[in-house]
């Protein structure tokens, strides 16, 4: 089971100035391509997020690195699937920068201007050798018109690409990519994500807040089990090439990061429903977020979601362990467009037009008002059904 | 499925000074007993631990009146299951004060000197009426022998009752109760607990410290599903009648207090086995704890037990996301007798003794040594199978 939002586009444009490129180089079975690369005709002003696990991946700390020793500054971002290059020790960190250094070479920049993310199982040596001998054919086949093949190498267990292009009225350009099914949650998961924008976002220290700010309300909102991986990573470049203002940029990198979490959650393993969490009546956004996260993590609700269940008690007692402020007789809980529960009591009145919301509709809203305040956020999450227990049970058998 | 620990035995004894009864009041179906009832022969020093969750259940409300205003002394407990009387507003309040109220009357003590619980769905009116009807009953039943009637009466979805006696080498008698089975978490869960002990505790103030202390090593360390219910309840009654010290009271209670937690966590909805993590080598036991809450409440891991997968590397990334001090390089990781990750590199020629482990037990071990300090602690859970989901998706359907 997946959830499918839209069909995957014939062609996905990318910002002038990007190139990119995907194929096989040995990793995927049956020829699937495993390696692809984002590069930019100049050196542009990039930022990186990365996981707050204790164990991280070799390439995270390869990406540290090379964005404080580069100022910030980056030519290239190489990706491999099916190996997560993490639990490798030194090895791995001196086989991811051999990768970099070897793609610097060919594009004549310093190494510190490429950037690498692994993605997959952890634990197996990466096969530096392999990927290198793939460098050139890369290179030669990165084009304007190879988003699509970037997107499809980057993924693993994804049942889709997935890659958003906005244009706004003014001449700003993003493009995003994302991959990730399991292991999503904020702070984050298996997750890669990209981001690729014409727009100003100002020096490196101003470039770096942004991507925080937009991260934080988009990918930080999506969840699909709670777990994170070692070698999350969101990675933006921002060429800076048209004069597009820092605030319509940032617009425009929240609306494509909402649409790839949205997908993100949508593709969740074992997913039959993308769940969107509404919170209003919150102190803060922050508060608002954190019921969100909460109710888009317990097994009680995604599973009553899976059991098409407009289960109120549910998300009402998942909101009220969140720690935040929370006004029980004022609440209000509804399913799709059906009030379950508000004035203190629930409505089983109402609880058809929310059943019929929940078998009818693929994208379902779950929404609970905390009656303190006047802010409010999205999560995304997906129901939890017995596919999920099979796909994570049997992962490596 | 579920894992049975031992056979439940023929007779449980009380500590002297307590009886105990169960009957059916008209909640549950089929004639099963939904109404429990613990008394004392004289008021006794008590002390209770709540849900943290902001939605709470109206015995929360009326239990912490009630100790406040009896000085801690305490009576009896009434418990009823299958009615959680919750999210049922003032009327709740009063519904559970009343059916105090009438017991006390029964027992000529002051209303303060008398608690109730209710455990199960949330949202219906208590039948207040209906209880009160059944006091003279429960009362004329109450007998030092009523252990195993009472851990019946407070069952909802559990599939066997769950209560522990313990006898020291001195004096000290201690009985334990609980009840849950899904939403069983830290602070805690669809728990009710009930620790009735001959030991001194000292002043109320001592009891509520010891009772904490209690918790923390115990309840507070078994997860089902990582959710928390607004009845969650723990009260200690200690009745003081023997010359036990308190550090042995304490011993005795954590005692107790740790079968009937690993009780709930084997008795977790859809559980094939009990898994219990161990955690070592932490900077404290709190984050030893922190650590083992972490990897229990993680759906990959839980969802690897179930599929007989010794998968080290969900460990060890749940392990690294608790956000405590953790040495990946030092760091090992066992299941049950097989090292299957240490030194920083993984041990695949020790996966099959670990995969044996996991086929061959229901109780099962998992274990990390964070590399960073001495101290430990374990925390229990079960494997998260598609019978979970089965029977939360189905739950009101």
């Amino acid at each position: 089971m997946t959830v499918v939002l839209e069909p995957v586009p014939d062609h996905v444009p990318l910002p002038r100035g990007f190139r990119a490129a995907g194929r096989h180089c040995g990793l995927k079975k049956d020829r699937q391509s495993d390696l692809g690369l984002l590069v930019a005709d100049v050196p542009v002003p990039a930022a990186a997020i990365y996981t707050k696990n204790r164990l991280q991946g070799a390439h995270v700390h390869v990406c540290r690195d090379h964005l404080a020793r580069g100022n910030g500054l980056v030519r290239a971002v190489l990706v491999n699937a099916r190996n997560a290059n993490c639990a490798t020790g030194q090895q791995g960190i001196d086989d991811a920068a051999r990768c970099c250094r070897e793609l610097a070479a060919r594009l004549r920049c310093p190494a510190e201007q490429v950037l690498m993310c692994s993605t997959g199982p952890i634990g197996a040596p990466l096969p530096a050798e392999r990927i290198v001998a793939h460098l050139d054919g890369l290179l030669a086949a990165a084009s304007p018109d190879g988003a699509l093949d970037f997107a499809r190498a980057i993924m693993t267990t994804d049942s889709y690409p997935k890659v958003v292009a906005a244009r706004g009225d003014s001449a700003a350009e993003t493009t995003g990519f994302a991959k990730g099914s399991g292991m999503i949650h904020p702070d984050m998961a298996t997750m890669l994500g990209f981001l690729v924008t014409n727009g100003r976002t100002g020096d490196a220290r101003a470039t770096a807040a942004m991507l925080q700010r937009v991260a934080d309300r988009t990918f930080h909102r999506a969840t699909v089990d709670g777990d994170t991986s070692p070698n999350d990573t969101l990675i933006l470049l921002a060429s800076g090439r048209a004069a597009v203002e820092p605030a319509e940029v940032e617009a425009q990198l929240t609306a494509v990061g909402r649409q790839l979490a949205r997908r993100l959650a949508a593709d969740g393993e074992g997913a039959s429903r993308l769940v969107t969490i509404q919170v209003r009546g919150a102190r803060t956004e922050g508060e608002a977020a954190q019921v969100g996260r909460v109710i888009a993590t317990s097994p009680l609700v995604k599973t009553a979601v899976a059991g098409l269940d407009p289960n109120w008690g549910r998300i009402l007692s998942a909101a009220g362990r969140a720690g935040v402020e929370f006004a029980a007789e004022r609440a209000r809980v509804w399913v799709g467009p059906a009030d379950v529960y508000s004035g203190g009591r629930p409505h089983p009145e109402n609880e058809p037009e929310a059943h019929r919301h929940l078998v009818g509709e693929t994208e379902v809203v779950l929404g609970v008002d905390l009656g303190v305040g006047l802010a409010e956020a999205e999560v995304w999450t997906c129901d939890l059904t017995k596919d999920y227990v099979q796909i994570n049970a049997d992962y490596r058998t």
